[in-house]
Parts: C-alpha cells; structure tokens; sequence
C-alpha cells in the first residue's frame, strides 16, 4: 500500500486551530489551554474559579481526559456550567480537530470565557495548539521544582503559571524562587499565581486578572 | 513523495524490546521500566533504593528525560553508581531503540539490576515495551487517587504499583483504599508498596521484594 506522506501533522494542526481561534476571536470568547502533569489540581483550579467568577461572565468547560466522564460531571455538578467531555480513547494531548468538533455542542454565543482541560501530561499537549488566547500551565509543589528543567517547551510556551497547592509548601523541599527563575529566563512575560489546595487560597489575583482579560476580550 | 507505510510503529517496537528482553535474560539482569507523572517522585525512589540495596547486587540506572542530565548526574554523585541519560528531545517516552542503544554504554556482564526510569508521564510510555522483567508505576498521593480511573492503561500493565509520598496523606484527601481497589479490578496481581517521601520510611518490604527476585533471575 502507497500513500502521500502528511508532511507535518503539526501543521495540519495549526491550520485547525487558527480557524478556531478566528472562531472565538469572532464570538468575543476567551478560550483558556489549561495544561498540567496528572493531578497538578487542572479540575479543582477550574471548579474554584468557576466559583468565584462574577455572574454575568458565562463560562463552558471542554474536559479532555484519556477515559471517564468524571470530570466532566463534576464540573457540571458542582458548578451548574455547561461542561462537554472528550475521550482521546488513549491519545495523549487534546487537538484543534477535537476542540473544533467539540465546540459544535456548545452555544458559543453564550459563553464569554471557555476553559479546556488538556490531558494530564507534561510533554504532548505542548506541541498542539487548539486556537486559544491563553496557555495556562499548573505546576503542583510536590511535583518538585525541577519541572522546568525537565520540561521546557510546555513553560516556555506558557502565559500564565500557577503553582498550586502551595499549602503543602511546609512539608516539602521546593525553591519558589528558583522554580520561577527558570520558566521567566524561558520566558520574561509569564504571569505567576499561587494556589492552595484546599481552602481556595490565592485566588482573589487570579480572579481579577481573568475578568480583566475576559471583559478587554468581550468588549472588543 | 511515495513511501511504503510503517503498518504499526508499535509492533516495530516490540520486536526490539523482545530482543532485549532476551539479552537481559541470557545475562541474568532484572530490568525495571518505571513509570509516573512528572514529580512523582521517580529518582528519588531510585536513590533510597540503591542506597538499600545490598553490596553483592550491582546496579546501573538508565535516565530518561525530555531535556536536561541532572537525574544522571544525580545518580552518579549520590548513589556512586554507573548511569546513562538518555534525552529524548522532546519525545514524550522511550522506546526499545533507545534502551538497546543505551546498553552499549553499560556493561551489562557486572550488572545484576537495571533501573530505567521513564519520562514522567501517565499515558505514552505505557504503550511502549522497553524489554523489562518488571513495570512499576509510581503514584505520589498528592496526585489524587483518580488517577488509575483517568490513566487506566498504565496501571493495568503495571506488575507494581508504589504509592510515594504517604507522609502527605494528612494534609491532603486521599482514599487509599478505593485506589487500590481500581488497580486491582484491572489487575488483580499487581504488587502495592508505599513509601515515604523524605525520610525514606516504607522501603523495607520493597527492598526484601526486590532482592529476592533479582537473585531468582541472577540464579537462573
């Protein structure tokens, strides 16, 4: 069997996800990648966000996990917001295609701000872009303050870095200070937040922030 | 351009992993493919590990990672013991090529125990065999016990499954046992250890485990 090499997978991709961006830059949304190793706290950031939003911002969650529902279902449970779940069935990372089918069951022209959670994983879903306005990277502090090292390209291509559960800093050995160096040497214009785990700590900033950003966005 | 395609890149894979599996048993060596999520606590494992082990098993550690040998590096200082880094560029596991190639830098012939630790990530290495007698899959607790529901391959291929950082458990929700009953509905051989995060406590059992099983193998 002969076929035509795809030259670049990748840029097929690109090709996807800038019609999606155009989509979204068109309905006014703000559409967050949010991307994360495997329980950095991705559903929990949203969950605690989602609370804490003003009423008239409307939001929709995109949960790409490898298998389940669960997040999916937590969200809509626990945040009464219209929340669209992906299997990969296995796949690693989120593409523009899935975003692009996914985004045809939601009513885009009631959402002002729209949150994809990518699967867990440090590595894949750097290279694929699904056509979002920001790039938002959790890093937990158990995970070590050596990620950046191990793992440049999903920092040096974020926006924003949220270090979560920082109420686990007492008990363990983590270098904020050096773990931040590295990503902003990658990358001067990153913006930084910290985050409990638990009590929702930290948000206030973060919540300011994004409504800015979602208001500039909307009003344009 | 016309090219014959490559029907299935993972079954290229397995032959290559089947060939080292076969020079890793003709030469008595017990290899472990170990597996997490970024920070995890993989090398910090391996550490306390050779640290146990007794003098008569010689160890040799294969590191993998995107970018960086500060893991080797680690290795060698701490641990005084021979290891090879592997950087993959971007690629988001290791593969039975690398390993073989690896080896060519060991010498296999004064090894009884071989660690190769993965990339850390959940998904893409648990589709590909390295030629190992045994894959063990590190779950810290601050990860959450969701994980064997969201990631089920990885802990279905698993012969051990090691739960780090237990002295987390009081600052954090974590249900030890429904995590353990996931894994167990997939696999109901898996081995479970848990082990401290900091002061190296829970590695009894797992020390004893191992010992035994290398020199099952080194007998042979």
């Amino acid at each position: 069997m002969k076929v035509k090499i795809v030259q670049n997978i990748l840029s097929l991709n690109d090709e996807v996800a800038l019609a999606n961006q155009l989509l979204f830059q068109q309905k006014g949304i703000l559409v967050i990648n949010i991307m994360a190793s495997p329980g950095a706290g991705k559903t929990t950031f949203i969950l605690n966000t989602l609370k804490r939003l003003p009423a008239q911002l409307k939001s929709a969650v995109i949960e790409g996990d490898i298998a389940s529902s669960i997040d999916a279902d937590k969200i809509k449970k626990e945040a009464r917001v219209e929340a669209f779940q992906i299997n990969t069935g296995g796949g690693c990372h989120l593409d523009a295609n899935m975003i692009s089918s996914a985004c045809r069951h939601l009513v885009l022209e009631q959402v002002d701000l729209l949150f994809i959670e990518n699967v867990g994983n440090l590595v894949c879903p750097a290279a694929f872009k699904l056509g979002e306005g920001m790039r938002l990277v959790i890093a937990s502090v158990a995970e070590g303050d050596d990620k950046p090292i191990k793992y440049p390209q999903i920092f040096a291509s974020a926006d924003i870095v949220v270090i979560s559960k920082t109420d686990l800093l007492p008990y363990i050995n983590f270098n904020l200070a050096s773990f931040k160096r590295v990503i902003s040497g990658y990358n001067p214009k990153v913006v930084f937040f910290e985050v409990e785990a638990t009590n929702g700590g930290g948000f206030d900033a973060w919540i300011e922030y994004l409504v800015e950003r979602t208001l500039q966005i909307r009003s344009k």
